[in-house]
């Protein structure tokens, strides 16, 4: 990985430039930030031809260690107008890492819009025209492309939404096997993608040099350690066993679960749609149906799924904890068919099932369908994919939503809509969601899972701890590597610095690993200060001051003085 | 005027205190800036329940002073984020301020939104349900007041726009007769007015004490003083005759008159649409149509009109520059029956005639219709009254429309639709829409006039000249006087210290009258800055500065740290 690859959209020139000793370090999430101040000025317009989408593997993208080959995409965001990271798993990441690639950076855009297809080879690297694939659906494109370029090559793309330019716009990718349709779902890249006019891109490491290793001895040991401690840890069982919507009982008993438009916190039928509910589906519809698969081949953890309908085929992989609240509960809908067939159609058309989900609570809220309707819910989004006014409101993601339908409570912080956690019943995540640089987002320092260890409901120590987490975030995005490898980052944070140190070859310790989450956020935070969208000026919204959130009653109370002093506070010294 | 009336929407309470001696010195636009300051969060929703509408008459509001009695409506714009003051003519602000009101502020939102009626009487204040009124259109919302009423109240009103709470809306204030309607249509005030709940207040001075002047012999004799240095500028006569599109020929000839949305700076049609043409066309129909009328009585410039149809029945009233420069060459449309219609569709359903011009504009770039198509444009007009998803994306106002429709290239500056004077060829506006505390507004401080003096292509002089057009708008809106009284202005500005201690008995030179236009600057300033758009985040458009305007192929190349610098260079001494 050390080749930075550059291509004019405008022009429709390809440069390969080899790192400097600089960017060498860099890399996913970390990279994005750096090559955004450097490159990207902080107020252009996110759709214009200023703005770059950055695409880049972790630092430990090429390697075997588990859950490793996660990759960022990157830009300033059109919903939070200030930097935006969004990852996804997916194979394609480990592909471009082996190709050699540190970062494929979109610049400038076409004068006449267009589809092109960018094609990425250990030998070649190609912009063409392909009007075939124009407005196409995703998995559509992902089965035109692979059917040209066989079983192997990872492809990333947008669907029509993406193509719209429309801000709920992510980009998809595809897995080993074009089962599930992973995402780099949030602040709306995919409309940056096509507004560089990439409709896929699709890459080939066959003939790539195999991956190096200044220690490959040292990165297999480490590797096999890190995998044991995830093992070890009691919360991968029970993710393997019921994925990320594993969560969803404890977030209805916590009464933080977003129901109808973040009305309430705990759902009537959340027992219909938990985790458990979704395995015990699974196993008893059988067919394509299946728990505990992989998003990325070589992951340990396998907290993915297929959800069939009830004759066995496959309605969506996979179904996440997420969609289900935002798109579930959050609707008012609490029918586990219903929500995989809206989580699919958010797939095809290309947008981000949260962004959407509030979106649609925005406009459930708003009187345009009832809460609870899937069906109704379902052509929404289906009207997003053919852009219909209506669509592209949605498709545009909840705060436009809410400013055209003229609903002031909507639930988005910095443009973006809230995930599935309310924050007047986890503190810590409405400090994440102020404060960090990505806006309201349950991957940039979740406080889920600490909420036995801080009061979710209280004022104490949610700062210093939302703090922990968005440092631990900024690293592991960095990395390339999943955010449910906490049990080792936390038992054994050496091992990230063994890592750097056997991939490689640098003299670094757990302090440096650290020093680079934290100069990773503070770079993001300068880039948003000069875009004028600090934290200083994005308060929680101000309904969830106002309104208090059965069960338990709960405003939010921190002060938006409180939050700001997240960056001030001394750093405690040893792991966080 | 020494009395603030404060309505609170949520409890339906009315209470009136008298100013402070502090507070006694501000008025219109001076008085929005200081209360929202002093009041309002900056980083509030401005459609939630922190933020304030103010309607507020200038400091000479009750006096005999010509073209006295314009009124400023302010708040947190739901366009800019920032300061809002927006005003117009109309004779509801006189009699506000013969009631002895320097400000209503409507605070605080209803928790079920319903249409309430508040009446302002010398003798009584009330607030009640006007549900017959609800979701009607401007004229028959004064009809209807008018008729319950009778022929002498004021009327401010809010159309279906306004009540969904559109961006793009406007208040609408009744002239003298019932025969125009007069807009403080900028920013998106009239959601504002929206979202408190208060479809019309009606104000009756009826029974209000003569209005009181320190020295009336002194205020007389100024007067006319004021009115006859008007009288005597060739300006004037031009203005009369021809309304204020007297100055299109001539914009067209600059080469600044936004056409198609904002392509060129030319129109081939622009001889069909001229100032010239609106008064042989009104002279040639006779019926209702009629040149050089008055917004309010006891105005001296009389810049209005009646434009009828061919059968001679009024179209609207009064047509002017920037509507037919927004929704005519901007449209494409050369058809000043065409434009007439647009035009008086905006002021039934209630929006501003510039935001929705430049919206329309950028749906004719995304092709939704043609442009030209002055019979499609006035469906989407209607549309943005019924409310459908596409009428409520163009009432939403350019911006919301670039987003949702996908378009870039979107002539808006800060959240606001660039007027009737595209910057690439009159540079001087360019300065002022990026540093104006509003945003891209014409009435802000508007170089159009020192055309002849300073090169409008040149980049010399354009920031210090944008200061002082500022600085004196700022003074005209704060005493309630139209910018049309430029040449006293200029020749006499004695005269407003005169008027200051004549109506009030101050103290004053123009030397304190300027430091009221620069105070009033510097506080918007500083509310802006709070509320995270200050002019650092704000540039010109980027399409301004790549793509050349036709005729004289000139793009925007003042940089935006030069511009930055306007309020750092010292003042010259003197009048500006």
């Amino acid at each position: 990985m050390n080749e930075i690859v550059r291509v004019n959209t405008r022009t429709g020139t390809i440069t390969k430039h080899e790192v400097t000793s600089e960017e060498a370090r860099w890399g996913g999430r970390y990279l994005i930030a750096k090559v955004l101040l450097r490159e990207v000025p902080p107020t252009c317009d996110p759709l214009g031809r200023f703005n770059k989408l950055i695409i880049t593997p972790g630092l430990l993208g090429d390697t075997i260690v588990t859950t490793a080959g996660k990759f960022s995409v990157g830009g300033k965001s059109p919903l939070t107008g200030g930097v935006k990271e969004s990852n996804a798993g997916g194979e394609a990441g480990k592909q471009i890492a082996r190709l050699g690639i540190k970062a494929v950076i979109l610049e400038d855009q076409p004068i006449h819009s267009q589809a092109h297809l960018l094609t990425l080879t250990a030998n070649a690297m190609t912009l063409a025209p392909c009007a075939e694939l124009k407005g196409k659906e995703v998995s559509e494109t992902f089965a035109t492309l692979r059917e040209r370029r066989g079983p192997k090559v990872g492809i990333l793309c947008v669907g029509p939404a993406g193509e719209m330019k429309l801000a709920g716009a992510g980009v998809a990718v595809t897995d080993a096997q074009d089962i599930q349709v992973r995402y780099a779902a949030r602040g709306g890249l995919g409309a940056v993608m096509g507004s560089k006019g990439i409709k896929a891109i699709v890459i080939d490491d066959s003939e790539a040099a195999p991956a190096r290793a200044f220690d490959a001895g040292l990165l297999r040991e480490t590797s096999k350690q890190f995998a044991q401690t995830i093992l070890d840890d009691p919360k991968t069982e029970n993710r393997h066993k019921f994925g990320t919507p594993a969560i969803l009982a404890a977030a209805n008993a916590l009464g933080l679960l977003p129901t109808r438009s973040f009305r309430t916190g705990a759902f009537e039928h959340a027992d219909a749609i938990s985790g458990e509910q979704v395995a015990e589906v699974i196993a008893a519809r059988g067919g394509d149906g299946q728990s505990g698969t992989t998003c990325l081949r070589g992951c340990v953890i396998q907290c993915s799924n297929i959800f069939p309908d009830p004759s066995g085929k496959k309605t969506v992989a996979s179904i996440q904890y997420e969609n289900i609240a935002l798109l579930g509960s959050n609707c008012g809908i609490g029918d586990l068919d219903g929500i995989a067939e809206l989580n699919d159609l958010c797939n095809q058309v290309g947008v981000d099932t949260m962004e959407i989900g509030a979106a649609i609570g925005v406009a459930m809220d708003a009187g345009l369908i009832p809460f609870g309707d899937a069906k109704a819910a379902a052509d929404l989004i289906r009207q997003i994919g053919l852009g219909t006014p209506l669509g592209r409101i949605l498709g545009s993601g909840a705060v436009i939503a809410g400013k055209v339908l003229g609903v002031s409570r909507v639930p988005a912080i910095k443009g973006q809509g809230i995930p599935g956690y309310d924050p007047r019943a986890l503190k810590g995540n409405g400090v994440t969601y102020v404060t960090s640089p990505m806006g309201a987002d349950h991957t940039a320092g979740n406080a889920f899972e600490t909420a036995r260890t801080v009061n979710p409901l209280g004022k104490e120590k949610q700062v210093e701890n939302s703090r922990r987490l968005q440092v631990r975030a900024a690293i592991l995005d960095s990395m390339g590597i999943c955010l449910f490898t906490r049990p080792p980052f936390v038992k054994h944070p050496e091992f990230f610095a063994t890592f750097l140190k056997a991939r490689y070859g640098w003299d670094v310790t757990y302090a440096d690993v650290q020093r680079l989450g934290i100069d990773c956020l503070a770079t993001e935070r300068e880039f948003n200060q000069r875009a004028g969208v600090s934290e200083e000026f994005f308060d929680m919204p101000e309904f969830m001051r106002d309104e208090p959130l059965a069960p338990h009653q709960s405003v939010y109370d921190l002060s938006l003085e409180d939050m700001q002093q997240i960056w001030n506070v001394e750093l405690p010294a040893g792991v966080f």
